[in-house]
């Protein structure tokens, strides 16, 4: 479990501010999480989220005071955007990555949870469908609906999902499972603290691409 | 015309060097074309061309003289990397970033022949298909093809197209035909140069993705 678990989200302070540097530190170490996947078809999407970190890294770095927290930078960004807000910026960048990190959240959960496909429960089609029909299915459009339909075919069985998550170590499932709990705890904490805050800050879109 | 008259691509010498630091001036202005397709669906591909583009620009700027001619690049490397070459560095780069510049070639050789489908005279997908099955289909793995023909939906109206490659200028659909045959002669000649050459150094590779 070391992709993961060598990573850990830091636990959040009981008022949920999401410090920036912290915040960008963890999330660095995600956008490998899309190789365990196996297939180059997934590059895409592995493109797409490391952009959104560089996008709020490059406006954490011009003003670290003033950007300390994920609050300080939608407030900033308000202020300064006026009406182009809140689709700009790490605003932006931020509302699109949140998805990509619920994404996972609900994958590595459902997986956790033991949900399988009975007849073929070496496949995390399941699991990954889940996770795409709660977070990111409305905001694409059909084509791109149809693109995820196609590039699941590529998904990798869960044994070969478990064991690169793990970055090779041999270890059991169950054992496997038991990290990923442990790992989801502080991890959940900190996307369901940034979905709050879009909906506290009336910062959300609904567009679709 | 503006995007792509403005930007044409130099006439090459008799002996058909290829200029490292004009062919990366010519072909920074490439990217913003995938644009003109109109969709977000294409900005994976917008990304993938940019990136080698990015990646035989870092070799360059290493040792400009060193690096001068793009012939002199893939000599280097051959060199540098031994039996890892040519799957390595400038020379991976700019074989796939080839494959996306004999795309755009045929797609725009196609539409200044006039080749078009006589029941939809004003979709590309004609076009687009053929410039796909002479160039990429062979390096693409089935779920890759599925995903083209997806996207292929996505296409822009022959119309819109061409107003959206001479950057909102209004200009009749011939006047465009002949910009564009006036645009391929140099733009044809570099791209063909660059294939001689992986061919001559046996730099080519079929592997698929
Ligand atoms: C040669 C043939 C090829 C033909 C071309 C095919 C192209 C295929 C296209 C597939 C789409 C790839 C995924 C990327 C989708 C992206 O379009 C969206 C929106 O992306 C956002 O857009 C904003 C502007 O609206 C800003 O630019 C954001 O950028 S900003 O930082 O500048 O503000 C950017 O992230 N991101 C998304 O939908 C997020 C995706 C997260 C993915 C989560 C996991 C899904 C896993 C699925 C597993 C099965
Ligand atoms: C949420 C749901 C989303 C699910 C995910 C969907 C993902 C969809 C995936 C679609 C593929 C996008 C296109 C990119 C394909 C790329 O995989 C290939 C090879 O790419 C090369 O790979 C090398 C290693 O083998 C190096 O990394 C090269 O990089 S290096 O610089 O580091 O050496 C890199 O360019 N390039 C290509 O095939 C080139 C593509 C050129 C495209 C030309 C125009 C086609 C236009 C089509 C119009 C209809």
């Amino acid at each position: 479990m070391a992709l993961l678990l060598d990573n850990e989200f830091k636990e959040l302070p009981a008022d949920k501010t999401l410090d920036t540097k912290l915040f960008l530190e963890s999330v660095s170490h995600l956008p490998p999480f899309f190789d365990c996947l196996g297939s180059k078809v997934f590059s895409p999407i592995k493109s797409d989220i490391s952009g959104n970190i560089t996008k709020i890294r490059g406006v954490y770095e011009k003003d670290p005071v003033k950007y300390a927290t994920l609050q300080k930078i939608l407030e900033a960004e308000k202020e300064e955007y006026g009406t182009e807000w809140p689709k700009v910026g790490a605003t932006l960048a931020l509302m699109w990555l949140k998805r990509g990190l619920r994404f996972i959240q609900i994958l590595l959960q459902s997986l956790a949870d033991g949900e399988k496909d009975e007849t073929n429960p070496n496949l995390i089609r399941v699991n990954i469908t889940r996770a795409y029909e709660e977070t990111l299915k409305r905001y694409h459009g059909w084509i791109v609906q149809q693109i995820f339909k196609t590039a699941l075919i590529a998904a990798p069985y869960k044994s070969d999902f478990l064991k690169a998550v793990s970055k090779g170590e041999v270890i059991q499932e169950e054992a496997c499972l038991v990290n990923l709990r442990q790992f989801l705890v502080n991890y959940t904490a900190t996307v369901d603290a940034i979905y709050d805050m879009y909906t506290a800050l009336n910062a959300e879109l609904d567009y679709s691409v």
